[in-house]
């Protein structure tokens, strides 16, 4: 099944403790889309300015995004800059410049609001409630947000939430959210507010899924090397819609395999800047990461219990 | 095979955001010799002071731990006080008082020597250093370690290393020793001072560990409430040391499910303040946890095969 994706397309100029970029294409819809591509077809509505120009469509050419919803307006593209120090789950922001996309309207091509997987990725909820509102029947909705909004919008992000089905979250903005430092309170009043279905991200400690089967676990890859940590919850994001999308509508969503695959996603987003190792995937990439994580995350059956028993036995 | 732990029993006072405890039964071969006790037998090594008395006793004595080498003293037992916010891996240390620990060496009760697993809590690594003088010959040797003494003593710290096996440490911890902050490349420079065997703590994100067969990743159990984070750590140990020495000398030392055991163990420890909940468990809580924790990080086989292939046939 086809995903409508919903965010921003930006240049980013990023530091890295070993390196400085400029002018790299990024933004969260960039990210999410790239990487959910790997998994079914996606669909982008987003905006960009008079400097986005053919080189900067072609990653999203090559992997058959369909870029009919992309907005090309006067002016100059939304731009962020920012530093990464020791600990790359902490981005400093050096510089936003919102430009094109302070006056961003979402807008469906025809036949789109049939799209039956809907990624709301992080812009203002206001503009993901009014693309909830444009939307015939999605079968899968999700959406990502971020500190700013929950501090500055809380309103009209938790009447967004009320209406989609997944949240995908950073672990401190969860906390912020619910106002629970315990991540199994915070994610039950979260669940309360809406979303049956919530991702906590986790950064380079993975990721957590809470729904109605209860939690499940998944670490980050830990043997990469972290060039540069910009894209990666959006490529979380793309993994795991993408895998859902190709999977839907036969039966009920493994919201496991989805995780796992977003954290495949997400490990190969972080081992270069921009989408240099994203877009160049093969399949077997990803299907060798996977059986990685596996490896990483398998244990043996019980060969304890005689010990235990005869323990307890002495006492 | 029986464990010998070498390291503090204290008094703990402990403030958390719920509760104010004081003189609680802890330390670190407190915790440790109770986890481990349910795998295996453990003889403890250790001071305490005249103000510890026979109720102070019980917890052990209930476990079967061998208190031969307890040594008492004039004088008062070690206490600390600390205090925890929101955030349960960030202990504040309000007041320490080394009492009777201050001179504490560890002596070998006659025939401990040949005690065929050792756990070197965290003491000073001068102290682990003369406990390892006064061993024979141990199969498993295991070493947990803090800031202060990567701070205080480097030198005396990388030489005790150089000796043991096993280490345990936090995140932070391991940075702080190698200077990398990669956790691969952390584990990598540690693995050279010594230790084959490498186990990050990561208390609320679990632990990872890396030995000669790459890594291995548990969480921490998310679905328990947290009272008092207080001897994770230790228990933790407690369980990865009680089962291997359990499983000894039989075959290849499965590192993986010990540190399943240990995040086991952990997850009880963080349920109630002191021995509360970890020195009343029953054998079948801890395989039904273990259990548990398969549930939280298990996933299916990889059925995205097809979607993968279709999606790089229209590319």
């Amino acid at each position: 099944m086809s995903i409508l994706v919903v965010g921003s397309v930006a240049f980013d100029s990023i530091r890295t403790p070993d390196a400085e970029h400029a002018d790299l294409l990024g933004g969260s819809a960039t990210h999410f889309s790239v990487a959910a591509s790997f998994f079914s077809p996606v669909r982008l509505v987003a905006v960009v300015g008079e400097d986005f120009g053919e080189d900067q469509l072609a990653p999203f050419r090559e992997r058959g995004v369909d870029l009919d919803g992309l907005q090309r307006v006067p002016g100059r593209t939304f731009r962020w800059s920012g530093e990464y120090g020791a600990n790359p789950d902490e981005a400093r922001t050096l510089d936003t410049q919102l430009n094109v996309f302070a006056d961003f309207r979402p807008a469906l091509p025809a036949g789109w609001d049939a799209t039956p997987v809907l990624f709301l990725a992080n812009i203002d909820p206001e503009l993901q409630d009014s693309v909830l509102d444009q939307m015939s029947a999605p079968r899968i909705t999700a959406l990502d947000t971020m500190n700013f909004w929950i501090a500055q919008k809380p309103e009209q992000l938790k009447r967004t939430l009320a209406r989609v089905q997944i949240l995908l979250i950073n672990e401190g903005e969860i906390r912020q959210l619910t106002g629970a430092h315990g991540i199994v309170e915070a994610a039950q009043r979260t669940r309360a507010l809406g979303p049956q279905v919530v991702v906590i991200k986790r950064g380079e400690h993975g990721a957590l899924v809470v729904d109605d089967d209860g939690f499940f676990a998944v670490p980050a890859f830990p043997a990469v090397r972290v060039v540069d940590p910009t894209g990666a919850g959006d490529s979380f994001a793309g993994g795991f819609l993408g895998y859902l999308a190709s999977r839907a509508p036969d039966g009920r969503p493994d919201y496991r395999r989805a995780a796992v695959l977003g954290s495949v996603m997400a490990s190969f987003q972080v081992e270069a800047f921009s989408l240099e190792r994203v877009r160049r995937l093969q399949p077997g990439e990803i299907t060798g990461r996977f059986e990685a994580f596996r490896r990483l995350t398998r244990f043996g059956e019980p060969d304890f219990l005689d010990a235990l028993q005869q323990r307890a036995a002495t006492r």
